[in-house]
């Protein structure tokens, strides 16, 4: 084929491709038909596609093993909740999931009702307690299901951001006895903003768009013959409930913190009055 | 915006840009558009949806100084020949254009007629004789005109891709004198494999096709009061002239090397009979 033009040319790249019909083939072909969709539509110079290439680069470049900016990217232009969409359409009565976001680490076991916030936002922080129960979408308890929890401190860092932070702070890892029932302490989460020192960062500059996730406290919890739920509780009132940089709240995730002043309830939990209680129950479905 | 679906999200994400009219609206509008429609049309599974963030951080992890992977999957897409044939679209009876690729260096000016093959690939290659005219479009010689030439070597190799050349090889930089014309010896280049040791070559791989391009020599023209030319010249008769793997190929750049089988005429140009030779003329737009 030595007489491409800009009419034939998606046809003989399309028509280049030898694969057998399946999942493959199927991507092949839908990036190069939607990848020249977007070049035909926006036009762009010579200058403007070297940019381009440039900023794909500069995302590469910033990947590291502790920061992920294609996926910061996908989050931001509302590719990865877009993706969680298509994945999560019926969700039978269990309950909704959102993004995992950046910040997920192991976490070590804990007993049930452990303080997960043991460092410096621990004094500062407003002392919470979040309980539930984890069921099958019938409202039956799941025993052994296990409830990995991390979440941002007081002032909107993860422990892995801070080196003000121990080492391993504000995450648990609780398993569930017979009732279903998890919970434990910890401080009300703030919201914080996405990182911006990278390509990301120019691209929501030049968006007119603001950083800014609402504060929430993070769930991936699994119980053998259920499917795995990776979600977050919000908290309700924030700021930037409204208008979260990755797009993630889904209103059955957002919840009151209630606060409680009875000092003879704080001091159950070792807290000082006032503290804030939140009660969220899960429901998984169960594996096909 | 707390009632995200799968139904509204593009429109949520596409409402939440504050962005005066201009081109990076239009870009970053046509970008979420665009992606989220090749979403919507594939339907990645999370694990898919991962594997691309993998592709496209290897990619980037791939590019360094002196290799840019995103170019190498723009040409393979078809992308980089896409724009340009949306930003050459009037020729107005100018040489066709085609990539730049990615193995342009500075080379050093030469005489005209210069030898420019001068590592073993001059003992082992077909010598050959390269020469034309550098015009405006009405055919008026450009004196001054700087010429800017390179080329793979008789095994598909550039200099900079192999320790046996010498450090500057297969390049030179001719400025042309009143009668317009260039000329240069070398040796007949041959068709060659993209770099395939990165993630482009797992998609050649999966795409089925070969990473291959047709023999060629680059041009790179610019002249005072004139738009600058990128283009090649194709050998006619290459293996792999119908289907270039960056689709660069255009009829009017692939010239017949004609074989001279005269010892008189090879020893005119320092030769050993056959030799051969080709002529390609330049014709250049004047700038508005």
């Amino acid at each position: 084929m030595r007489n491409i033009t800009e009419d034939n040319l998606t046809q003989v790249v399309l028509d280049r491709t030898d694969i057998p019909d399946g999942r493959t083939k199927d991507f092949i072909d839908k990036l190069i038909t939607h990848v020249h969709a977007f070049v035909r539509d926006f036009e762009p110079t010579e200058e403007e596609w070297f940019k381009a290439i440039d900023f794909l680069t500069r995302t590469g470049h910033m990947c590291t093993g502790t920061r992920q900016e294609f996926i910061l990217l996908s989050d931001v232009l509302g590719v990865s909740m877009l993706v969680d969409a298509i994945n999560h359409r019926n969700m039978d009565g269990a309950t909704e999931t959102t993004v995992t976001g950046p910040f997920h680490t192991d976490a070590p076991p804990m007993e049930m009702g452990a303080m997960i916030a043991t460092g410096p936002e621990a004094e500062r922080g407003e002392p919470s307690v979040v309980r539930g129960r984890i069921t099958d979408i019938d409202g039956n308890p799941i025993k052994g299901a296990t409830v990995d929890v991390w979440q941002s401190d007081d002032i909107g860092y993860y422990d892995t951001q801070d080196v003000n932070q121990p080492e391993i702070n504000l995450r648990g890892l609780f398993t569930t006895g017979e009732d279903g029932e998890y919970w434990f302490r910890t401080i009300k989460p703030l919201y914080y903003p996405v990182p911006t020192d990278g390509p990301v960062g120019e691209l929501l500059k030049a968006a007119g768009r603001h950083p800014m996730r609402p504060a929430h406290i993070h769930f991936w919890i699994k119980a053998d013959g259920h499917e795995q739920l990776i979600t977050h509780i919000f908290v309700e009132g924030d700021e930037y409930i409204e208008s979260d940089a990755v797009f993630g709240v889904k209103d059955s995730l957002v919840m009151d913190f209630i606060p409680n002043d009875s000092q003879e309830e704080a001091a159950k939990y070792d807290f000082e009055a006032p503290f804030y209680e939140v009660e969220y129950n899960f429901a998984l479905k169960k594996t096909e």
